[in-house]
Parts: structure tokens; sequence; C-alpha cells
């Protein structure tokens, strides 16, 4: 058992059954150009983590540990997207409509690719998933037991939506969750901040928080 | 269709496919001398809102609405109990253990129990759940369905965990949710407060938010 230097305390883990999971780094959400910034978000916020999750993703390979990356996406068809889904948003950037990278959030086209510097490598596991939490309709729990993975580190965007959500999940099936917070962003940085405060309080009632370094460190 | 003045816009809803969800109105959360007192928690916060949920149920069993109310809580063995969510909190109060009111979060111990002023009906659906989200390894999504709901306003404790987790599950389900927000509440008012704005943020990313007097004139 390892420890790392964490908020609420110490987050304890055996190197051997820890995962990471890399929450929608897709160009659509982070790129200029793309839906999040046509929705008129300052999509340098989330751009500016790029290299850091790069270095998160590095250090987990380096140590032979396995990388999940998630994509929110749908079938071209949108046989996978709820109407609630598709009706939320303005009509002219509904999910499935032509947008600046392709249709908007269909599996596929250019804006629901991982950004380039984040690219999977061939071994990793890639899930499409419909919804905001990497676990519904999904196959990433029978994944993650696949790979014997016990324990997960949390990166990517945004930090109050896919991410927490995705983290919540996981905590409810069991898994002990620490979110790497220099490798996580939102649009919206109150946002970020209170998501972390309200994951970690109570004794860690979510999960934990630490910062790249200290986790690869500890996992080298 | 109706509609109720809400956050971020106008809640659109039909009156025959909507449900109410009240998470967790447990004595254990709720009452002096439960467990979320004896974690240092101040529950007449909590206290305050029992006038307002029953109201708010009462609406919709005069309106011949289903409500469906959650407990969260595990079998006396454990057995649905992750280690990782046992072993999280301070020993002498983990999941199991001899509490104020009983065993700890173990369905039939009295702290289990929904507090006496909002009882279920017979009619109603009560579930119990092992995870903060009510759809994990439960029957709600059955349920709902089997109740023809389609729409599904919140209401219960506390707000950042266990009301907004399931909100979030329902959400990805294509759930159209609303949170009522004065029949919800945390433990840490700027934690409710963070995610009532989180939950509403670019055009109702997981759902609206109203208040009981709002929801229940449009209902009648």
């Amino acid at each position: 058992m390892v420890t790392v230097t964490a908020e609420p305390f110490d987050f304890a883990f055996e190197p051997d059954e820890l995962g990471l999971i890399v929450i929608d780094m897709q160009r659509d959400f982070i790129e200029p150009g793309g839906f999040g910034a046509t929705l008129g978000n300052d999509v340098t916020r989330l751009q500016a983590i790029v290299p850091t999750v790069g270095r998160l993703i590095d250090g987990f390979r380096r140590a032979g540990r396995p990388v999940f990356h998630t994509r929110e996406c749908h079938k071209p068809d949108l046989s996978d997207c709820p109407p609630a889904k598709r009706l939320r948003g303005d009509p002219s950037l509904r999910i499935g409509a032509e947008g600046p990278m392709g249709r908007i959030l269909i599996a596929g086209e250019p804006g629901a690719e991982i950004v380039p510097d984040l690219l999977p490598i061939d071994s990793e596991v890639v899930i499409d998933k419909p919804g905001k939490g990497g676990f519904y309709a999904t196959d990433l729990q029978a994944e993650l037991e696949k790979a014997g993975v016990k324990q997960l580190a949390f990166a990517g965007v945004t930090t109050e939506v896919c991410v927490q959500t995705t983290m919540r999940e996981a905590n409810d099936r069991g898994y002990d969750c620490v979110l790497v917070t220099d490798a996580t962003e939102s649009y919206f940085p109150e946002f970020k901040q209170s998501a972390i405060e309200m994951m970690t309080a109570q004794g860690a009632i979510v999960g934990w928080a630490t910062e790249t370094d200290k986790l690869l460190g500890a996992l080298s």
C-alpha cells in the first residue's frame, strides 16, 4: 500500500490496482471553434490543462497502469440519445445538428474525437458514453474489472459535470476515487472549486483530491 | 403541457407523467441524536424543511401523482455495502456499527426509517438504496416505468450528495428533472446553493429548479 498526500487526508492505494479515467478530453469541448466554444464558453481554460493531463497519462503508461478514456457522443441515428437530452439545447446547436466540427456529439465526427495531444494508444480502452456519467449504458465497469482495477484516479472535463457524475457513480460501485485537481477543469472556476469541496467533505464522502506530481511521485 | 416558473427557464411537464422522488428523509440524517448529528452536523437545517416536504408530498397525493421514497441503507449482513464505503468513516461510526438509533444505515433499524411526519402510504414505492444514487442497484427505474412517469420532481436530503447524484442519474436516463429548492437541504448551505447553480447551468444541463408553491400551483 502506497500513500499520497491528498484532501481531506492521505489517499492510500495499491499501485497494481490503480487505474486512470480521463473524461471527455474531446475536440468539441476543448478546441476553439468547437461545440463548447459555440455555446459561449471560454475553452482556453480547458486547453490549459492538456499538457498536465498528458503528463499524467504518460506517468500511468510508464508505470504500466491502465488508462481508460471516455467520450460523450451518440450513435449517428441518435437511438441512444433520450429526447429529453436532445431537446434541451438551442435548436440550432442540438445534438446531431451540423456544427463547426461535424455533427454535434456524434461518434465518428471530428468534434467527438479526443484532442490530438492525448490520443489513446492501441491497448487502451475508449468508452463512448451517452450520458454525463461513464458507467451508465457502457462497458466501463466490466472493463475495470477485466483490468483488475479497484481504485481510480480521475482527470478530464468538465469537473462538475461529467467528471463529478462519473466519480459519484464509481464511488457508489465501491471504488476508492481520487480526483487530480490540476488535470481537471471547468468552464466555471467556481463550480470546479465547489465540486472538489463537496466531494471531499465529510471524510471523503465521494473521494479524495490530489495533484499530478504528487500522484505520479507515489506511483513511480 | 403545463409550465411552471423555474430556473434557468420555465419547466414544462405533462401532469399525468410527473412523479415526485423524496430522497432519504430518514431519522438518522434528520433527527437530533441520529447518525448525521453524531458526525457533527447541524440537523436543525434539515429538520426545518420537513413541513415543506410534507406539503409537497400531500400536493402530489391530492393530484393523484405518484411519490417515490428512497432510503440509504444496507442489508444487516452488509453484503451490499462495498468495503470502500464501510471503511471510509470513523471506525466507531462505521456502517453497521451500533449507533444512537440502532445499527448505522442498516435496513429495519430505527435510524433508517423515514421521519414520522413523512411516512409513505401503503400505495407508495419505497426504494432502499446502497449508494448515494437512487438508480444504482435498485428497482427505481423499473418502478418509474411501471407508473408511467417521464418527468421527475426532486426533494429530500442532502442536496449535493444523494439528491444531486440521483438527479444526475435520472438526467442521463432521459428524465426531465426539476429540483424543488425549498424542499431540499444540506448540512452545508454553500453546497446546496452551488449544487443548484451547477445543475441548472448551461441551459439546464442536469435540470431545473423551482419551489413548492409554484409546482403545486401548476399541478393542481
